[in-house]
């Protein structure tokens, strides 16, 4: 399958970037690091990086000046998977197959491997490289910026502490969708706003590939809480059930099974039909969106 | 004295900021707005922002464009704050008087206060005010840059961690210098370095203010050693001896209280000697180095 080729590829390039981009290993602190790499490198799908590539390309970014804010967004998205995973919040002993952050290094070093990733994704976004030598300054600034409004109290972080104020509680849709919506949708969202700039897209293209990227974000979580209930241990790298067990506000928990498909399929179509005025430059963002709801992990 | 009512004056301009940049308390996640702000308003002292701001001041920087840097900063040194006081860190119940904020919003929601001040801090940075739109974009991200850097792997954050890994070791004087120097160190130097450089020091200039902020952050952290030994608990807020009773590694571990003094006595005279070509404009610079090693709290 052709997407799956792409996505492999591009996975590669983002995974070589990553370990360039990292501070090297020094004598210490060694457990930093390998706390860092640990989780890093733990077979993520790169999906984040994936869409700012696809996006910046979409609208015909030329070069590889958008890497650097791709891998950042991949740092960023890791930290809040570390910090998710602790036993104060999610208590996740395993992700993807291995044994989480805190596990392997205690839950100090995985507190301190999520900042520093998260300082890392900031110092990589304003560290000037050849490759992004010629962006105009002020346009960084305005990406930087952006992500950070995605990463923050009104944006995954705040999602992050709307899930844990819901938890075993009785919450309705709007609460649902604003958990969704900021929790993975904003950084999701960020990510192939982040490329459509970089990639100097024009406001009215900016807007399309916003459309695109809200309806993919809901799409994603949507898809992550019905792979949670049905989805196969082996192919997830973690036990399955576990937001039943905490009382996690999902939709399937609030729609059925069947109802959750028909809306993730219904919000794929929908980001799909956003690209319309789109060539097929474009062909590898509607990939990426069918694999979303197509994916077993 | 003169150099309190500086202290006093520029605390509540800081103050003020404070609470004009962070985001405003909608409906939801109002446990985390709560937690950031009772953490960011617990009776800090403010010396990062102020030393931000009297560097600024002393290299002939006009107008109020380090406001919003120098915020940023605060914001950090409080996510650093509530990060260590979590159980699987330092443990601490009590930090200026005031119950630690694990302790009176839950661990979840104080990792989180902690993740979103640091977001936040790259936010601030990064957006355009009136007061800094005159500002150069490439000195800003060079600005920016520097602060991760600082609070990052390579400083703050690497220090917390060589700080952890040496608790109960035996450790020798190069890795107390690592851990003061990159633990407290780091962010001190970087505050007056952003000041000096918003302020457009010269290259000479800024050499300059960099060895007042080197010896000025190494004998803050010794003073700080000094207190949690013979302070007042009472003006601290907190219980003492905390660092002797986790086998923590400081100066008077390894020198004892009265060499320790005088070690960071010799620093700040070192601090103030490096301030010989400024005239008064660095008073406040010079106050504040003879505040660090005679404050009680």
């Amino acid at each position: 399958m052709e997407i799956e080729k792409y996505l492999l590829e591009k996975k590669e390039i983002v995974d070589s970037a990553l370990e360039r981009y990292l501070p090297k290993e020094v004598d210490f602190p060694a457990s930093l690091h390998k706390a860092i790499r640990h989780s890093l490198f733990a077979g993520g799908k790169r999906i984040r990086p994936i869409l700012s590539i696809a996006a910046f390309e979409a609208v015909g970014g030329k070069g590889n000046g958008v890497l650097p804010f791709a891998c950042a967004l991949e740092m960023i998205h890791t930290y809040s998977l570390i910090h998710d995973d602790l036993p104060a919040i999610d208590n996740d002993d395993y992700r993807r197959g291995k044994p989480t952050c805190h596990k392997v290094f205690g839950e100090a070093i995985a507190i301190l491997a999520g900042d520093a990733l998260l300082t890392e994704a900031f110092k990589l976004m304003t560290t000037r490289f050849p490759q992004n030598d010629s962006i105009d300054k002020g346009l960084i600034l305005d990406v930087v910026n952006e992500v950070a409004q995605a990463s923050g109290i009104l944006g995954m972080v705040g999602g992050q502490a709307v899930d844990i104020e819901s938890e075993g509680k009785e919450v309705d849709l709007p609460i649902i969708q604003y958990i969704h919506t900021h929790k993975t949708g904003a950084l999701i969202l960020v990510s192939v706003r982040v490329g459509a700039k970089l990639g100097r897209a024009t406001e009215e293209v900016l807007k399309t590939i916003t459309h695109y990227g809200e309806r993919v974000g809901l799409a994603f979580q949507i898809e992550d809480d019905i792979l949670n209930i049905e989805g196969k241990t082996a192919l997830l790298g973690k036990k399955t059930g576990g937001d039943l067990s905490k009382g996690k506000a999902t939709y399937p928990s609030l729609f059925g099974l069947e109802e959750s498909k028909r809306r993730a399929k219904e919000l794929i179509d929908l980001a799909i039909n956003a690209l319309i005025s789109f060539g097929p430059e474009a062909n590898p963002l509607r990939e990426i969106a069918r694999f979303i709801i197509s994916r077993e992990y």
